[in-house]
């Protein structure tokens, strides 16, 4: 089993999610960092660098210098992981794109729809792989459950709730020299919700990963609760799905005392399913009438897809790094089999896709559109 | 402490809620069950009574008779519990009330705001009690939680989450002869929400109990999940609060496997509450940046009206009859002091009022007009 | 259904658990308190009385009386319940069965296997009930784990672990004027071991209901943890049971923080139950290889002894007093009978029996014994 | 921050904890493996280093040639992993300590005291680091209990509850060609006690890593609960610490459907503590007439060493991998500090030492001669 070459755009020493990114990539050897343009501040640049062992002419001082030098190498990167601020998601993916190089791109996939749909072509064209970082969806009972929703245990879905609501910006940190805050509060850089954009991407994706619904149309209630605050930070989403089933989609930053706050319910004609990234290595199953079921991470009774995803008996709780590290571990099967000449392996399903990012930035902007207009109900879209 | 003459109209053998008021009622001894009009069915009516040890003659074949009668003896009945289906609800209470008799009213107060009203309007008038049995906000850490709240411990409340959903009816049982589920789709018999009267008057009372808010306007999406219901079945709904506080309340009746189904979460900008009524005495304070905390019902540091609300030492869990029984109890010694010519112990206030039961009609009204008006914001008022 | 002519010894105004079991039995209606001799204090006792609206010439001034002059009446009572400190439970008991009538008595049966003996012989004698209140062995989910076990489900079971360990002692309360524990480190009064007698009994009773594994040997560890302590106030016990079970029980009075602290584990070949009394409505069963299984109380699954011994549907924590309620319920139903000349329920038989108490003395002696000997292995007997 | 070399004794491909040692070595970037001796088969040997990328000189047959050779190169491993069967630990051990090669092994540390002595003092007189990968031990909430401890918030500690007791043995596997558990079952190969040496010193070490307590004697009852096992699979073990307190430790391998099973809860004068690997993120800490408090992983208001031994935000469950890195991430802080001439970050203390082997050692012997001896008390000591 093979490392790729891999470079990282962002992800400058003191960086928020860089360093876990580089240990998901670590966890099962599949990836070796031996390029970078880690941040615009060329004494930060160099020094992640160094504390990475890079080699130092490997250091850009941007991703299109990146981008241009190591497609020239015979050694250049394989794929690049593009780990910046939101406005930059979109160019620097093209960037990687148009060269050949498979991009691994942290969440939302731009900042606006039409961003999106521009990568989303861009890749198909050059027929590389575009994964985004939905890592959440990428536990192996998230994969279990929506084996058990395709498989028919629920019976047809009628109600689905998921909300990530975290209270860790509950007073106005970003006056408060949070420059990780800074740039989500400034729509310009965190395109047209900050609240949609950072978490309500990450629930909507759970959402479709788990029960394959896709939204018909929506209503939303956005709001800013923290005075002073230049974004919104609550936002209540009604849904109403293709097919008829309703939901509801809650993303807060000011949840307070709510902890990490990602959760999911889904509700079908015979039983429901329950899941929540703070437990996250089960998966609790209710029928009507029948006792509880509580299914395991690591239990040979689940699908073949949730056992590809882990790596450890039942009961050693996986965590965050787990669910991360299979983003990048499929990504690099599919990346590795192509780049090889084989088939991948056809387990290797723990990432969202460029289709999945696009959809993503539709509802954002669906959602921005409703609350506009009072609450209306509002289709989604994916064509601008 | 003298037990109160005490009547109850509806609850014939067979009938769900009843022997629930009655073991309520039993358990801290303030009540004497002397009269009836158990049933419209004369057997089933006769065989009640002689169940329950109530003379024969006392034994009324309607509301009417029975308020007539005991209001002309010496030893009448100084209060009455109204347990029927809702329709009748507003009927038998005014009867009652019109002849000085207390009235415990199963909820929801009546079938339309302007019988509310009527009821509310003759209570005041005739200077008697008209409680109804919103048990749920009657546990003692919601009292708790209610103290908390107002002590400022959350700071201003921002977020409010309520949900009562259980998938109790997720079939058409009413087809299957279910005949407690047959009168509940009945517009006529249960009013113009079933979802909402049966279940969602219990999450919005809880809300209001609870925090202390009162919603300003909401957006309602109410819908029928079981394929030939005659009834709605599911309600979201969006809260927007005096002050600022956004919200969202859940009221299902198809959430299958999901238990009893009722919970409340309540964020402030310091804190959040989290309760439970399937682990009614724990109440969960989890402010940011501290350990989070679980008060716990029966000890010595929570406030005098939750400690008031208790009766056997924390650990051992007091359960869904404690809670009615501080409804009732609460309520024998309101009627029972102004019966006596004392003042009542202030901690004694563990039932909704009139004006609770108006709001909670409100409440339908407003998200039945929201709904039928593609779910535009709806402002709630108490006057038709 | 009529209700018992019922008496009460002990349970004077301020005691700890007569309030409960009043309340037990009210819950569904099947006695009614006509009698007592409710304290030493005559003031005390006649205040009682008074307050439970006994008429005041059957407020008596000690057991001896009361069992002499009810049994001269026509309308003497039925049944009583024995709530005093533990050395008049044996003697109060001896003086009702004399006189034919049922007895409930509180745990532990009495101060000393001898006299445990010499109750269980009367009764017998006599031909009247005599069953002691372990309420803990009372709730429905227990009913359900001992159906579960006899089923065969776990297979056979290899190892039990219960424990009765809370903190409400872990100070030295006695010196600071806490009447109920006073009485509690005299051994004249208490018993051989206070911490045994007082919670390891509820413990040995709940292991034998939830099993029926009975214990062939023992080897104990007691040990007085509070300065100044003048009994024993924590107990680790290692069980071998006939046919080679392994267990543990500990008690304890100076588990600080705990809480309640009774549960149970036992474990099978195939698979174990776990229960608690702090969530008692849910009972987990777990087998290698399958995802784990929560019952519930009151769903339809449940076998005929579990759902005879519950009031209300899933979802409404029926708690303590409802368990409480089960063994009084039950005794009145098998009192009853054999008064009216009927076939008793044979679904009634949530409370214990005269041969548990007296297992339950030779739990006591036994592990004294062991504990004496250096912690050596000890056979149980019921022969002194 | 430079990468250690490092080597690796056991570990083949198939082998059952090797591939936990890589990934949480390779987690914090502080290892890179450049040497082997992985398995006994020679082509399984080879494959293993060849799936592992290291050279293939590199590859040896054996420990004896490893150290030899690894120790005359110029760039030789630094520190090595010993990941073998219990009854090459001490041996391996041995010879690498000898040549000043670092050594991180798998627990227990040998298979008698003896033998741990042994290494213990060579360890010391070639002044290299011996370090224990007790990984449980490790986990931030588990040092955090330890700094409470230390800070007296629980005052004098008067009982500990800890248990490592799974089911995953409860058939006999080791009949159905379970290679891992076959040499588990024989006593040359895995020690006195199967069941104390697998697991019993997991939870002996964690009982000591959280509360400072040192055993005073102990008696066990050791059994075989699955027929036909020639190894002992349940284990009671009663406890008397020195200073008083008191304790018991169970370990089983066949608690059915118990999942991983370690668990400890401490008992203070004032407060108690619990914790439970399976959920690893979260210790509870319980006061007597006080609100329960639950501390988190990852929030500022914890210990340094806490904060120390976690990577990411409160919320996103760190889990094993985490654990288990921090043994190595500390091994090599203090590894590497020595090499390099600097003073090793005081906070780098998640890893157990040969002295922490020792007792164990001490403790299994201890409790099968107590065993052996009928339950008697038999005290700790760590010279045979």
């Amino acid at each position: 089993m093979r490392a790729l070459r891999w470079g990282m755009v962002g992800g400058g020493l003191g960086a928020g999610i860089a360093p876990t990114h580089r240990r998901a990539a670590s966890l099962d050897g599949r990836y070796a960092l031996v390029a970078g343009a880690f941040s615009r501040d060329p004494e930060r640049n160099r020094a992640t660098g160094e504390e990475l062992g890079i080699a130092a002419d490997r250091v850009y001082p941007d991703f299109t210098a990146m981008a241009e030098a190591e497609s020239r190498r015979a050694d250049g990167i394989e794929c690049v992981s593009v780990v910046t601020p939101n406005d930059t998601h979109a160019a620097a993916s093209l960037a990687f794109i148009r060269k050949g190089v498979d991009v691994i791109c942290d969440k939302p996939m731009a900042t606006s729809l039409a961003e999106a749909l521009a990568v989303e072509e861009a890749a198909a064209e050059r027929g590389v792989l575009f994964a985004l970082t939905h890592n959440y969806s990428a536990y192996p009972m998230v994969l279990e459950a929506r084996y058990r929703v395709e498989s028919g245990e629920l019976g047809a879905i009628r109600v689905v709730t998921v909300e990530y609501a975290h209270g860790t910006r509950n007073r106005l940190i970003e006056a408060e020299g949070d420059a990780k805050m800074a740039w989500r509060v400034d729509a310009a850089i965190a395109g047209p919700s900050t609240v949609l954009g950072d978490i309500g991407t990450h629930a909507h994706h759970l959402l479709r990963a788990m029960t394959g619904l896709e939204i018909e149309s929506l209503t939303a209630d956005l709001s800013t609760m923290v005075p002073g605050r230049a974004a919104d930070d609550n936002a209540f989403v009604n849904l109403r799905f293709q097919g008829g089933a309703r939901g509801q989609l809650w993303a807060s930053m000011v949840a307070a005392g709510n902890g990490h706050g990602l959760s999911i319910r889904v509700f079908g004609e015979k039983a429901s399913l329950h899941w929540a990234q703070d437990n996250p290595d089960e998966l609790f199953l209710r029928a009507d009438g029948a006792p509880y079921r509580t299914l395991r991470r690591g239990e040979a009774y689940l699908c073949p897809t949730a056992r590809h995803a882990s790596r450890t008996k039942a009961g050693n709780p996986e965590g965050y790094f787990g669910a991360f590290a299979n983003v990048y571990s499929d990504a690099a099967e599919v990346i590795s089999a192509r780049r090889d000449g084989r088939t991948a392996d056809s387990l290797a399903c723990a990432f969202a896709t460029a289709r999945d990012g696009v959809l993503g930035m539709a509802f954002i902007e669906a959602a921005v559109a409703s609350h506009r207009n009072g609450g209306a109900w509002t289709g989604i879209g994916t064509r601008p």
